[in-house]
Formats: structure tokens, sequence, C-alpha cells
């Protein structure tokens, strides 16, 4: 690296999530990161780049130009889904680190590329999810790592507080589509909610999923989804997502053998068992057995950096060898979920995890070859909605 | 009727729940109910019968001399789920009227031949709803039935709080057995909650389950329950119960056009959205409307009788026409989603409902001829529990 305190990033992509990105590097949040250079292809977020960024951030026509620049240590992409993963591997191929927007790829077969690509290049390759930086999901990590819960029974995660209005998937041509965006809920929303779910949970082994596609607006992708998980120690799970709640919910309950733990509103519940419930089942005397456990908040450090926490720690990695806030198999691992739920969607039938990827990819080419581009202005929004 | 004041009961059964209904009326609840008599077949529940009952309530070795007894207008049944069809169509071919436990029975066939032998008779039918009784879903019923809150969306209810120790199961030679019991969490412990959702939300229309026998418990039937239910206007619904999760949860939520209800801890809250949810999709300019609605706590009038205010219903409804707590053809539908969550577990398979009534019995068939008395000492509990 040029220079041993910073690394330098490009952008790939300045729409809604990249120009987020910048004005938080350059807000100076990021002190171990240099805004080196930024791309898109559209001709007004390059001038809006060239009248908003400091003088010395290059601004490209297209991301595989910027790759080739030669001014960045490592690139953090920011495109629509379809174009991560032939981004992210020219990046890599170039000696390039790679962070990429979630989710990895539309198809699993796509991202496993990408982990190729990263291993063979001996570059890093991680992926954005902040959710993991927020300080509720940190504090459950570590107490369901601890073992102080024993093992997983059922997870039950409501999250259908994504709601958008017609307007929203009227602002893109290519929002909602088959041959746009590659999904819906699942793909634009959840992706971090499918990783959390296996990073506290563990990777299903099965899903069997009640799914809808435009249900609650004018798109072709899913905006309704609820899945039955199976797990491989025998729990089973409940996973509801929509953009079509008003007023949404977002409760995660995990249950385990010494009692449980519930999410919501920006707080932790957790009920203590004092004995091993599977245990005092065949001990208790007691027909109507309660335990009466405890119930006390869960303390966090109150820290959420979110897209700020995951661009530092993908700095220090590089820098330091610190640990990354997420690593590219864990991409990979949520797609394989996702990827699963859509095809029991599609399908209507129960199915294993991994699916196989030429059902998968099959089914999906089916649908963009049915998709139509929306005939709507695009616009850009100045938020970090997703 | 003897006495226009007064129905004559007899109950039939006097082991956990009609001892309890016992003490209830006798206790002075039920001042328009008279405990004429009561019947059961273990020589000491007659002879508790005898010690504790006042000495005009006749005492019988079995249901059919109570019925044929002379001395009841109406009967309380109260024994193994097997015999409510066959006992209830005894009373009412005898012209009395029949309250009846739940569940009507276990397979739907059977609770339409006792519909069929009430309208035949000219008696009244009716199944202890007792749930219905509790201010809070009287609260949910009047708010959803008013219509300001639109049609339903989306329903999710969490029935975890069954949790029962293996030695429940233990206490009773026919307990969790094809044979003896006909089902588990679904047949025993949520035909209340399986009654309210389809008093609440309607009677969906599939169903698509993952079920568990003996997975929490050393068992012959199901202790472990996760449905995915659709119903007629295209809202789903996620039913979730256990008998092996501890602590539990009991938590209701139901979506509408207008807003939302979760009921839970005794307490349901309610937010209003000012518009119909299904109009602003369309019409917001805001991608991300919110529509801000209010939380106020449902407000109740704090009454919950329980199984008093069903006999006291059941005995206004004989005296002077008043409206029952629940009707015949509920105890029918109770049974004809619970059929077809076990059917669908059974098959692995999505069931449209009602389920062919031959498939569902052949299925029971097969599970009751492998079925075995459980090698234990029957127990008693003076308890209200189920």
């Amino acid at each position: 690296m040029k220079n041993e305190k910073q690394i330098r990033l490009g952008i790939i992509g300045i729409g809604n999530m990249g120009s987020e990105h910048c004005r938080l590097i350059l807000g100076g949040k990021c002190p171990e990161v240099r805004l080196a250079a930024v791309a898109d292809r559209r001709p007004e977020r390059r001038a809006w780049a060239r009248e908003t960024l400091p003088e010395d951030t290059k601004v490209y026509g297209d991301g595989l130009e910027l790759i080739c620049g030669g001014d960045c240590d490592a690139v953090l992409i920011a495109v629509p889904h379809y174009q991560h993963a032939p981004m992210a591997a020219a990046a890599l191929e170039a000696g390039l680190h790679v962070l990429c927007e979630k989710p990895a790829a539309v198809q699993a077969g796509r991202a496993e590329e990408m982990i190729r690509a990263s291993e063979k290049a001996g570059k890093t390759l991680t992926f954005m999810f902040n959710q993991r930086t927020n300080c509720v999901y940190r504090a459950m990590k570590e107490l369901l790592e601890s073992g102080r819960m024993g093992a997983l029974k059922r997870m039950n995660w409501i999250v259908t507080d994504w709601y958008r209005t017609q307007r929203y998937y009227d602002s893109g041509s290519w929002r909602a589509t088959w041959a746009g965006e590659g999904g819906g809920v699942l793909l634009n929303q959840c992706p971090h909610q499918l990783d959390l779910l296996i990073w506290l949970c563990g990777m299903p082994c099965a899903v069997t999923t009640k799914y809808s596609e435009g249900k609650w607006h004018h798109i072709e992708v899913e905006d309704d989804v609820s899945a039955l998980l199976e797990f491989p120690g025998g729990a089973t799970g409940v996973f509801v997502a929509s953009t079509g709640d008003l007023p949404g919910t977002n409760r995660l309950e995990i249950d385990c053998e010494r009692g449980k733990l519930v999410c919501e509103d920006g707080r932790v519940k957790v009920w203590r068992l004092k004995e091993n419930e599977r245990e005092v089942c065949f001990t208790s005397e007691d027909p109507w057995y309660r335990g009466e456990p405890e119930m006390t908040e869960l303390e966090t450090d109150g820290e959420n950096p979110q897209h700020v926490g995951v661009i530092n720690a993908f700095a220090a990695h590089l820098l330091r060898g610190e640990k990354l806030i997420a690593e590219a198999k864990d991409g990979l691992r949520e797609l394989e979920l996702s990827n699963a739920i859509h095809l029991s969607g599609w399908t209507g039938e129960r199915q294993e995890i991994p699916v196989s990827r030429e059902a998968f990819d099959r089914e999906l080419e089916k649908r963009i070859a049915g998709s139509k581009t929306r005939n709507v202005a695009d616009v850009t929004y100045e938020t970090n909605h997703g």
C-alpha cells in the first residue's frame, strides 16, 4: 500500500448506497480509508461526483476502468445485484481486495465463483453485512456462542417492517424485475436478516415456503414470504418477510434448551432457566413445571456503527490482519438460504439445502425470459434505505 | 324443565375437568344450574363424588346410565376424546341438551354426526370453548368484526406456552396415545387457539405443516407443530404450537389493511392507520411511507369467566334462548382445521381444507393400529389445567 496508514478505496456504483458510502468516508468516519476513485455509468452521477468529491478522487465512467486504473488497493462494489459477481471477479483478478454490497449475487453459483476468484488471487473478499455490527445482534451472538443458553430448539423471525409503496418500485426501471434485480424482498431487503439468522442460529438444512409475487404491489418479484425452516440438530424455524405490511413487525425469538431470547424494538429480553429443559423434562415430578425463569434485558455496548463498522473492519483487516465483520463464505451461505426459499416458493415443494444450483438457475432463467423493464424514470434517493 | 329457574345438569366424566366443573357449580357460580347427577366408570371417582357432592346429586357408574336416568335436562360431557361423539349422540337421542368438552371429537366426521344428532333431536349441542369468554379475545373479536381494521392480511400465532414434562404424559395410560387420546398438542392443548383463530380470522382454506411426534417427550403423538395457513381472501398465517418450550410464548399478531393487533401477556396492543394501506400504497408519493400509526392498548371489560361463562350461557340459552358462547358448527370447524394440520404433517404435503375425511380417518387408523397403552398408573390432577 502506498500509505501504510490508509487503504485506497474505489467505489464502483454511486447510486443510493455508493453515494452514501462516499459521504461516510468523506465525513471522517473511516480514518483508515482514502476515497481514491469512484465509477458510475451514469453521467449525472459522475457530475455529482465531480462537484462533491475531493479533487484527487478519480471519477471513472465504468467499474472496469476503475479496476484497471491503478489508483486503488480495494473496491467497494455497489452496483445492481447481477453485476456483483463479474465486477468482483474482475477486481480480484486485477489484484484488488473486494468489499461487496449484499446480496453476494443473485445465484449461489455466482457467489461461489467470486470466492474461487478470491482464493486464486489471494485477495480479500467480504460483504456488506452491516447489521452484524448492531449491538443487539452482537450481544445475542455472544450469548448464544457462550453455550449458556444450550442448544437451539426453535426460532421465529417476523420481519415485515420493510414497507414500501408502489412509488418505491416505480423509482427504477430495473427494480423488482427478474432481469434487473433478480428477486424482491428476499434479494433486496432481507439478505441482512437471512445472514443474521444463519450467524445466530446456524444454517438450516431444509425449507418449505409459502410465497407470493406481486401480491401487494405491481411488480414481478416476491413481496410476501413465509418459510418453515429445519435445522440439522432438529430445531425448527419460521421466517416471515413482506414489503406490504403497515405497520410491520421485526421480532426475532430464539428458543434454546436453557431459555429464550426475544429481540424487538431494539431490545433483547432474555429468559434464563436454572436447569436444562431437556433434563428437567424427564426428572421433574411436576407435570406443569414452569421453572419461573427470570427475565432480564440483555446488556449491550450500545454501539451500532453499521456501514462505517464494516468499512473500517475491512481496512483494519487489510492493514493489520484484523477480523472482518463477515467472511466470503458468509455471503455464499446467505444466498444458499435465499435461493432455497425462492426455489421452494417457485416449486411449492420442500427443498433441502443446498438446493441444486442448476434447478435454481433454470427456474430463474424462465422468469428472466419473461421479465419486462419497468417503464418509469430512474430516481436516485439520497438516503441510506435499502 | 322441572324448575323453570334452573337446568338440571348431569356431568359425565369427573376426572380432571369434570370434577372442576362440579366444584364451580357447587361453589355457587352457576345459579341457573343444579348439579343433578354425575357419572364415572372409575370407583374411586364415584367414591369422591359420594363424599363431596350434595346428597341429591345422583352418582352413576356410566354415562349411558345417567342419560337414561331421567334426572337431567342436559349433560356436560368430560370423557376422553373418542367417547365425545357416541356419548353426545346418545344424550341428544334421549332428548338431552349437550355441552361437550373440546375437542368435539377426534375425527371431523364424528363431529358432523354429533351435529346431525342434534338437529334430528332438536336439542342444543355446544362445546367448551371457554377461551372465547376471555375479555382480550372478545375485545379483539369486536374490533375485527366492526370492520374498522379492514380485511385480514396476515396472522401469526406462537402458542408454545403449553409446557409439559414427561410426568404429565405418564399420568394416564391413555394420554398421548393414538388409541387413547387421538392426538397431542393439536387435540389436547390447542383446540382453544384453533377455535379462536377461526373465530377471529376466519377459516383457512389450506395448510402446510412441519410436524413432529414424540420430539420432546416419550410419547406417540405430536408435541411440536409449525403450520403455514392460507385464507380464502389471500391472507396467510403461521401457527406454532409445542409442549416442549420453556418458557414458552403466547403471542398472536393479526395484520389488517388498517393496522395491526398484537395480543401478548394478557394485553392487546393496537396500531391503527388513518388510511387503508391498500389505497395508500398506490397513492402515496413517499417510497418509504410509514403512516406513523398510534399504538393504544385495546380496552376490555376485564371479565374472563372461562368455564363458568360457558356453562352459564348454556343454561341461559336453554332457559331463555340467549346466545351460546359457541355453536355446534364451531366444534366441527375447529376439528376440520386440526385434522388438516395433522394430515399435512403426516403426509408432508399441503392440504386444502376441508381434507378428505376418508384420508384422515385412514391415516389415523394406521396410527391407532400401532398404538400402545402407556404402562403407567393413572392419576387425576385436581387442577383446571387442560
